[in-house]
């Protein structure tokens, strides 16, 4: 995938450039310059970019001509930050992106606040676009997403957890902001209803996919690859579609441990070997790969009608090797 | 001051009541009904909820119109009701408006979404007023609050901080929010440039007062009156005005026993009744309730020149009684 988002960024490199400048000059914060740092570890640390990138490609796709579509991508990127800022605090995570989480550096109080800050400088960006269209999808969509969220902690833990209401969390925390991604950018650009849906779908599409890959990788990717540490899933106890998918086809003493390790968080060494061998032999790894290919392929068809061009190619390209990712 | 406030909201009873409404309505999440419980309990524990009673009495004083002033009024409470709910996740507070806070009720980790839903809900709010301008106020203040809080972060515990650094802080924890209720409601009402200078120079003021008063209450108010803990910035090392006026005024082994408290946080039975001599006799409670009248009078002056009505009346007795609430 990211020979892919190299490309995509390679065919947009001025506006990709102003998108980075963006990204770090809005961080500066005069009253409280240690903003900048918290939140430049986090923001810079090399993440993929893929939701910024993805809202100008279909800015780009569909020949939009001003700024606003940089502003659009920095708050999209800062949303993200701010949640997965949030969301350190709230796992305990140790490692992000293969370095340690802001909430260890400096301290829960800190992540906190600059999550706040993140999310009040994305509606400050919202509001630069100049377009009410905009700021409600934005709004929306963040409103969305905190019920993800929310939601996510009502299924950690609880091995009953269905696929129906797995797939409910992943659209709202994760899918949520791909569709805001694309649908803002499209509307921007000011292109025909039927493009609008086209790309619409296509984020929530790929945002599935993705997720389900993230998923995916949590058990079998390997630590430097994915910079996040393999087994945070397992570690916090999250019921994600690999574990549904055991539980429906385990044998009862495996059912057994996956209720032990999963629900009651009695853990002992070598657990994590023991889940691993249960997801391959009921082929739940597999099973969860192909999902991702599946929602992947309706990403691919939903942009069968928008005319041929090279960032439509580009952005085809992107929604089959999502499921390729190691990364 | 709540016997003004009472006026105030009996003078204006639709819209308090269709406000209440929003307030109570907008807190509904489909997708995550715990939502509502955890917010429930913070935003129908009875706080006062002058910011939005001030947003609709300036949409008042200027003959507003439409329904817009109650998104703005409800925006603005969520935006508050969220700092509060991350204020108690940062400050381990156990009490707030005399309940058990929300972090200790159900968890830090539902507290902070909780907090995040009502700030996207704010956004969405706001976005329903339909107006370019009161979203930008808003985001704006939203930016400088959360760079408030991270100000105040760096105060706490720092007995050298001096009353302008402290001002900051206030300015931008407390009276922000306070001027851009006033700031965007006078937009709203589409009145001429000096109407709205002088409500949104009385939004400033009456802010930077009615937090000189809370951190006042906050040695002398009785328990049962204010809600929160008598103490509790004694208790998380907060240097407030009572404690910097102290420090420029105090005996050296006064000024050692400020520092073992404030600073190391060393800090013996009876201590909090040692730090309130100190406080009588350098007469720092005076000073900081002198400081509040004078900041209350500046906001009286500043609606000088408006026309005379019932409402500005109102406006002008709230000024006045902000420095002799005791809740």
């Amino acid at each position: 995938m990211n020979s892919i988002l190299t490309q995509i960024s390679d065919s947009l490199v001025e506006k990709v450039s102003s998108t980075s400048e963006l990204i770090e000059s809005c961080l500066k914060a005069e009253k409280a310059p240690i903003i900048q740092s918290i939140a430049s570890h986090l923001v810079k640390s090399g993440g993929k970019r893929i939701r910024p990138l993805l809202t100008l490609a279909v800015a780009d796709l569909f020949n939009y001509e001003g700024d606003a579509d940089t502003y659009l991508a920095t708050a999209i990127e800062y949303v993200h930050s701010a949640t997965l800022l949030h969301d350190d605090v709230i796992d305990g995570s140790e490692k992000r992106r293969g370095k340690t989480t802001a909430n260890l550096v400096w301290d829960n109080k800190s992540a906190v606040l600059v999550g706040d800050f993140l999310f009040s400088r994305a509606f400050q960006l919202m509001v630069k676009t100049n377009s009410l269209p905009v700021m409600k999808i934005l709004s929306n969509a963040s409103a969305i997403i905190s019920q993800g969220e929310i939601l996510q902690m009502g299924v950690t833990r609880n091995i009953k957890t269905t696929e129906e209401q797995y797939m409910d969390v992943i659209k709202s925390k994760t899918a949520a902001l791909f569709i805001a991604a694309c649908h803002a950018s499209s509307i921007l650009a000011n292109t025909k209803k039927e493009n609008i849906e086209a790309v619409t779908n296509y984020g929530e599409f790929i945002g599935i996919s993705f997720q389900l890959i993230d998923d995916y990788l949590d058990y079998i990717g390997s630590k430097s690859a994915i910079g996040k540490n393999t087994g945070d899933d397992f570690n916090e106890q999250k019921i994600t579609l690999p574990i549904i998918h055991a539980m429906n086809n385990a044998s009862n003493n495996e059912k057994f441990l996956l209720t032990e390790i999963f629900e009651k968080g009695i853990s002992k060494n070598g657990d994590f070997e023991r889940v691993l061998e249960i997801l391959y032999r009921t082929k739940s790894l597999k099973f969860t790969l192909s999902q991702a290919a599946s929602w992947s392929e309706r990403a691919v068809f939903s942009l069968k009608e928008l005319p041929d061009s090279e960032m439509r190619g580009l952005l085809i390209d992107l929604a089959s090797e999502i499921v390729y990712r190691n990364t």
